[in-house]
């Protein structure tokens, strides 16, 4: 049978060593054995920090430690010692912990306090450092295996023998309580697993997922790029990235066209007394930029705050207020490829994930109540025919009422209840995030899941009964009566920056052939093929398909070869044979073939392929 | 013999009372003759401004007057009386004018000392306030006509019996001094002319204008409207105008990428840095909106300051560099439509021509000194090309180095000699603008001229040796040596908003099939019609075409009414023969015309249309 390592009291993870001392029988507990469900991990984990804390000890005994958490996929340790460490010391620690944990130390807890604790450590400043944020009543715990003892909360495993499968994966620096002002730690970066295979499996997926890095990518295919003197989380795009972005944006307004919405478009500054209307200047404020601007003249300077916004919402809702509306015209659907700006902390900004501005696919569906559940299941599958035509996975979230909110308890109840319906009774999976809403409704949260198995949140579907109650919209209804409609917030991609950024990593900068930045790469073969490659440019640029022609004074392999390595997915070569007879040489690197044919079959061939992917 | 009105000596036109005074002998000087001349309206319409405060005078004897100043298109005259003036007044003022015109009042001119004025005027409280901003030593003009004398620097006409042709077009309140903490006074604005016929034609144009006003057919065509919470100058898209622009846009996507440019994409908020390195925060700062951003973290916040974009030069500059460039590259030439952001006092702010946030088709070509000429005439072909596809005639003008520059003048000489040239070498006429250059480079503007023969500036080729030089920009020439590029800035329509603007009272709200809101209203004769009025929209849609369904309860011809009050071009009614046989009756508005033709001869009408706009 198994060995239990810890056991789940309510939802804390409770170690064996903490039972013991606190008389829990373990018997009757929900136990905890070792293997990779979430609470297992984290206790072998955290027991692994400690193991190369002691390591780092043994090999480095001046070392002093400051904390050692886990985190999410492993864990880190800061701490001070006289060396400065480099990759390479980071295999001998390695090897260190391999032969502390054959010792099968027994790892024994014992509590102090902290009067107690303060002249156990009196040596160790930064241990001194820890105990500084902790209450002078608390009962302070110590963690000892073998000859090496840490202060630490828990929990742990019972022995190090269990720990066999880790890896530490990277060394960098840490400033003390992460204050730039103060002194820089060691700190290194591990993980730990249950078994060989799933530790390989993991470190197969980072080695993949550094390969298909999207800002490594980005730069290898010229997407797009980061300049110091704009700024920090403000990317530019360069024209391979815009390009496919372009198209991006093309197709799914046509889809969106399709399924009813209608384009508008709304200012980027609106004046603070908007967002002090709608909510956003109290609750959304600090994520905001603001702006003045003199709205009298130059003898009698007014000056006014504007807000950048950072959601499209507002002027959608003046949008829906500049005519009267009725019951007949409802559901309006408008869309707009919306700009926002959000503050993000410097240290968050990460390539296209987490930028400071962003395009979102931004649409606001005004409906009576009635209509809620038939506009979020239209949403629904809206979202399934894009996330299919870019072969994603993905679930559901459904986010309830957070603590900084706008409005009544059971206003937000209807309307949690009326997401919760409309997945329900078509037998569609979610999960709950409980205080995970907007500040103004709740929401259904799209997560894709990409070809690393990587879980990444991109849409939304929100309800909300707030806004409209603060710009008090309305409608006629069908008795002739005032009526009050509800609004869904709703994003497909989320934003256009993150989920290119989330796609060129799921395909690995193989996109495809819809949105591909160059979709064909024409390849004469020498000079004199030059002019019908020039024809077909013109006959791909009528269907909208961005191609280049690849006429370097290169061999005709070298220029197939860069095409591939830019991941271009039709590659045509054409020669004297093709000239005479207006044919073309394919291949197809997506589906890795290769054909002949002619140039009127070509040009269908694109159509169809074209055709196939309006979502 | 035509009678003289006024000489021209130099630049300046001088009233024959104010010659006589100087002893300048008439006969030698230029001369101005009552005419529809720039010069000769100039003095009509400041004697008829003086010929209505006389009437004003006259009718309401308590009057008090403080200025009366000729500005484009006719005058206007600020004054206190004691009742308060309606539309209706007017009349009486005008009836009133004619009868003193008729006295033939010989208009005479003399001069007095400030001090003498001051004693003259001490019981009038408006001149004096005149008065104020006169120096204490100058010589001050009053001019007399009849019983009536008015403080004023002229020119005059010599008598009021050239005043024959004049319209008082509007009244309205003014604030004395423009400052709102004053008094309001009555402000009457008037014009004249030289002919019966050509006060009649501008009448008539005027009329023509309000009806065409883009604002009034903005909100007809439920195309943009503004709205006070979010501000002044920041325009609202409604879906028929979102629509309009997405066509346009699309359309001169596709017709830069045939040109060669390359899309890419700039952030719209830019550190303060990249502004002073480009130079507009030293010359162009006072235009521009700045937010600022916490760079540091929550414990250590530092604070930068942004500029939001007011041009989208930067963003294309940090583009080029990139990546290293060689002349083999060039020239690069990259598109945007950039979102720009640009200060406007409240008070000049006017629908779509006059806003604070609008978006440039805007574009900024690479490339070498050799390739200036080439690739202007690219741009003017490209101009060309586009004003055709709207019907607009449109002429050149070259502006030059304005008082607030940067760059050497020698590099200003060579830019202003790279515009002209190749202007010249095409044979293309042009004006010249003196100093009306952007501050960075001279250029050439595009001013179009529209139904009303009104003139709009609208799109810009600018020669910029100064930007590639503050960012040190860089190509690898021939010889493989450092060399600096050119930058031409340049954009066709200026600003999407602007031209929308243009364009909807040129073509009175007609807009080109091409890019109509609704292109296409489809109208079942009855319900059983519905379905295939449905595949109609969906064979549409394929095509990109916008059309809608009209299949209210009301008459056949009412709905046919509304799509042509709607200036819908094509309307599309389907009965039952239709349907059996797969046809459609179409109306064409823009031609006309009716016919009768199946589905697929549809489609194929709408292709053909479509083809032959791609600019």
């Amino acid at each position: 049978m198994e060995d239990i390592i810890a056991i789940k009291v309510n939802d804390d993870i409770v170690d064996l060593q903490t039972a013991k001392e606190n008389g829990i029988d373990t018997r009757q507990a929900k136990k905890i054995y070792l293997d990779n469900s979430k609470e297992s991990l984290k206790v072998l984990r955290h027991s692994t920090a400690h193991l190369m804390a002691q390591a780092v000890k043994n090999l480095y005994p001046e070392a002093k430690f400051f904390v050692g958490p886990v985190i999410e996929d492993g864990f880190y340790y800061d701490f001070r010692v006289d060396k400065k460490l480099g990759e390479s010391d980071l295999k001998d620690i390695e090897k260190k912990m391999k032969e502390l944990a054959k010792k099968r130390y027994e790892i024994i807890k014992y509590t102090i306090t902290k009067k107690e604790a303060l002249e156990k450590f009196q040596d160790d400043d930064l241990k001194l450092e820890v105990l500084k944020n902790i209450p002078d009543d608390a009962k302070i715990g110590i963690y000892k295996q073998g000859d090496f003892e840490d202060l630490c909360r828990g929990p742990h495993l019972p022995n190090t023998k269990y720990i066999n499968f880790f890896k530490l994966t990277r060394i960098a620096g840490a400033y003390l309580g992460g204050d730039e002002n103060r002194e820089m730690l060691t700190r290194i970066y591990g993980t730990a697993f249950s078994t060989k295979e799933s530790l390989k499996e993991y470190l197969q997926m980072i080695e993949e997922a550094k390969k298909r890095d999207h800002r490594k990518l980005g730069r290898e295919l010229k997407l797009f790029t980061f300049d110091e003197d704009i700024g920090a989380g403000l990317p530019l795009w360069l024209p391979n990235g815009a390009r496919l972005r372009s198209k991006l944006e093309y197709l799914l307004y046509k889809s969106h066209r399709k399924r009813g919405y209608q384009p508008v478009r709304g200012p980027e500054i609106l004046k603070s007394k908007a967002w002090k209307i709608s909510g956003h200047y109290d609750n959304y404020g600090e994520n905001m930029y603001f702006t003045k601007i003199n709205e009298g003249d130059e003898k009698n300077p007014k000056t006014v705050e504007y807000g950048i916004k950072p959601m499209n919402c507002v002027g959608h809702i003046k949008i829906y207020q500049s005519e009267l509306r009725s019951y007949r015209d409802l559901p309006l659907k408008f869309f707009e490829y919306g700009v926002v700006h959000r503050h993000e902390m410097s240290g968050v900004l990460h390539g296209l994930f987490r930028v400071r501005e962003f395009t979102q696919d931004d649409a606001h569906i005004f409906c009576t109540p009635e209509q809620i559940k038939e506009n979020v299941l239209e949403v629904l599958g809206f979202v399934d025919d894009i996330m299919k035509s870019f072969n994603f996975k993905y679930e559901m979230e459904v986010s309830t009422k957070p603590e900084k909110a706008i409005g009544d308890d059971d206003i937000w109840e209807k309307a949690t209840k009326g997401l919760m319906d409309a997945l329900d009774e078509n037998g569609i999976n979610y999960g709950i995030d409980e205080g995970g809403g907007a500040f103004y409704g709740p929401k259904i949260d799209i997560k894709i899941t990409d070809a690393l198995k990587r879980k990444w949140q991109c849409g939304t579907i929100q309800v909300d009964f707030n806004l409209p109650e603060r710009f008090e919209l309305e409608y006629t209804d069908s008795n002739n009566e005032k009526a009050r409609p509800v609004m869904l917030h709703r994003a497909i991609l989320g934003s256009f920056e993150r989920f290119i950024g989330i796609l060129t990593e799921h395909c690995a900068g193989e996109f495809p052939f819809f949105i591909a930045p160059t979709q064909v790469v024409i390849v004469p073969i020498a000079e004199s093929h030059i002019k019908y490659a020039k024809e077909i440019q013109n006959e791909l640029m009528k269907l909208d398909i961005d191609s280049e022609i690849s006429s370097k004074n290169e061999s005709l392999n070298k220029r197939i070869r860069t095409a591939e390595k830019q991941r271009v997915p039709l590659i045509v070569v054409i020669g004297d044979e093709e000239v005479r007879n207006n044919t073309i040489a394919l291949r197809d690197r997506r589906e890795r073939k290769r054909s002949h044919m002619s140039l009127e079959e070509f040009k269908d061939f694109i159509k169809e392929k074209m055709d196939g992917v309006i979502f």
